[in-house]
């Protein structure tokens, strides 16, 4: 089993480790408490803010009985403002602490910190890059929910060009055996071609459709994210945001047996009454959230014991 | 006893409950160590700052053992900007923490937030709505102040119409009995009808009075609050600061049995030396901040024990 | 020894405690688990941001068992906003934790801090006056890489003026014997006159010599600091810039034995490869950044237990 000394890319998981981690996951989910981590520091350092994932893992470190320190504005960090390179900042911080988690606005930026840091170093998101992090609870979320991952029909629906977590992901399900993945998007958004060829690589089968009413009838897991208003034309926008939504009108379509899965947070892709989102078990996304608090409490351990 | 799952209002606290509060309020100010929250993760969400208000929970959390999770930004909470729902926010934090203390800038979110809410849940403020541990504390610092709150006569001075905490404490001491409340303001900051209303209906005594000097040689509790310069024309602030302001002058009329009282931070409108502030037994504000953290500390306990 | 309750200038530091501080620090630094502060709470106030100096503080006490509160925008502080006076909001915090550390932008405020506060207090930088953490930090590293400090040469290079660092280390080698201190700065940025009198007083030999050459072969300590673009004209800082640097050029003057130490961040003033910034065992700062954490420890050890 590949131990790890930091994590950068979901690739860096081995489908043993992910076992591994899932099942410790689970057991931190029964127990009461723990002291794992008791004397250890993790330090949170989010160049942008992400509060649910900086708070995800604080939690995660806090309930195994660590301790955090932690910065929600590090773009504004006194150094970074006066000229010092992120690698000085990383130096500094890990004779601080004894592990790293750090979001960082700049793909690459995590390989940078690596090279340099002195602990165990998690990278939160690097700009147009991975959160691997996420796609370990999204996988350990599919894992609880159907008892297995290989053989699963996975519909990824959305901003597939932008989404960090499609890409973490596609790249976790390349580990596994008869995947097929069914990418659902606007034309302007659409996955790109260094994904497609891992997969092809990688023997998982996939294709695009535009049409989600093909798609939702034989998806084992709807992986739906947002479309993101921002990054299009109005027109482009109101039309994907239509097309690609999980409503009251195509919920019917979905399998009683599949699961609807989003990283939240979501707006009108998914458009349900309360009563739907709080009782029909196919709503699987704050049971994801949960998820997160586990998965990384499982990989701060992995990480620091 | 009304055992409390969440705190949203003043109301909701009956009389038996209060006592026993304010009883373990001060077993725990004697108490060396305590970890009964031990393994318990407090997530303090604020939408508006109160570093005064976030600190005095967050110490009282980890005073208790507990740990805590924070964000004093929360309105550039990365997933709010996206358009997130207030729910969901809550429904996601929830997952990661035993309890939730929230102060956002709108009136009704604390309601919104307890019908999702699958943990514990405390009001710290809610636009012009309600403060109720700012009430607690209040009534904890009259009670052990002057060993009793039936039949005191209290004062309210000052921003009447805006006070949150003004409304929440005239609440609570409608539960108890031969209260009389005196409300001296400003003409166009004077008490809103339906807290006037609801002392009627709880037999709770109450005169309005635009003249200080008549008012503080009879109350037992004067209550000042800041007159808040924002709120009003420079003309009426200038005749309502002098007007309403304890100083030198006037503190010779109030009783030395009596207590000056005042959720802070102050300005003018108390204008004494240094020397009168830190000796005189009357002024209480300080002791009233400090009783914060022991109020608080008995809540969060009745809360997630 | 002196012990002290408070710490606002280096000068409070007498030779014995400097030397119990080092030992402790070294101690500290060796042992596992700590639980000596357990159920104390630091609050770390910072009213201009210093993420290096507040996580160093706050890894510090969490390595001890203690807990923190902590605000970085304590310059919008609701209170501090709403007018009310420092003395104010000390009053209130040293109620809610058991020792205060913070850092603020005007000079003598923490003079105004200790004069109300209840509980044991710590300047991490009062504007352009002292940072005496930073001072202890320096000299316990000097301690630890020399084994000694009476007797040694150190240079002071880069903005003397505006270093508050380089100040607040001068102050505290005017304590030891036989020290011989060179200034080296841009004529603009030259040292104060009242430490050079300081100096003098506490026969500490001193000279001022602008020409970096002629020092570094006989410094055994090279105390180098950030020239601060922003405060001189364009044409002066591209003359200091070059001038005062340590680079690939000069390194060979530097004897083997002396060390470069920085309070950090640097920029252009340190100009060396990677390969010899991990390599070189002059190269002391990163060492320097870390002894931050033990000497920080021995501190709030020292003032709170």
């Amino acid at each position: 089993m590949g131990k790890l000394n930091y994590l950068i890319e979901s690739q860096q998981f081995d489908k043993e480790l992910l076992f591994t981690l899932f099942k410790r996951a689970d057991e931190l989910r029964e127990s009461k408490a723990n002291d794992s981590l008791k004397g250890k520091v993790l330090a949170t350092l989010f160049y942008e803010p992400s509060t649910r994932t900086r708070l995800s893992f604080e939690s995660a470190m806090l309930r195994l009985g660590g301790e955090v320190i932690s910065t929600e504005n590090a773009k504004e960090f006194s150094s970074a403002i006066k000229g010092e390179s992120l690698e000085d900042t990383i130096r500094v911080i890990s004779s601080y602490a004894n592990c790293i988690v750090m979001r960082h606005y700049e793909e690459g930026s995590a390989k940078k910190a690596i090279s340099v840091s002195k602990v165990p170093f998690i990278n939160a998101g690097d700009g147009k890059g991975q959160h691997p992090t996420q796609a370990l609870l999204d996988l350990y979320t599919i894992y609880r929910e159907l008892g297995k991952i290989d053989g699963l029909t996975i519909a990824m629906v959305g901003d597939l060009m932008n989404g960090r977590t499609v890409h973490s992901l596609s790249y976790l399900l390349g580990k596994f055996s008869n995947i097929k993945i069914i990418f659902v998007s606007p034309e302007n958004l659409k996955i790109k071609d260094e994904i497609k060829e891992y997969l092809t690589r990688h023997n998982v089968v996939y294709e695009e459709n535009s049409n989600l009413s093909e798609v939702l009838p034989i998806a084992d897991i709807i992986y739906i994210t947002r479309i993101q208003k921002e990054r299009m034309s109005e027109n482009d926008y109101e039309l994907a945001k239509g097309k690609y939504a999980i409503n009251s009108l195509n919920l019917g379509q979905i399998k009683l047996t599949s699961r609807i899965m989003h990283p939240l947070p979501h707006v009108e892709e998914i458009d349900l009454p309360i009563e739907v989102e709080e009782n029909d078990k196919r709503i699987t996304y704050f049971r994801q959230a949960e998820n997160g608090v586990f998965a990384r409490m499982a990989l701060l351990e992995h990480l620091m014991k």
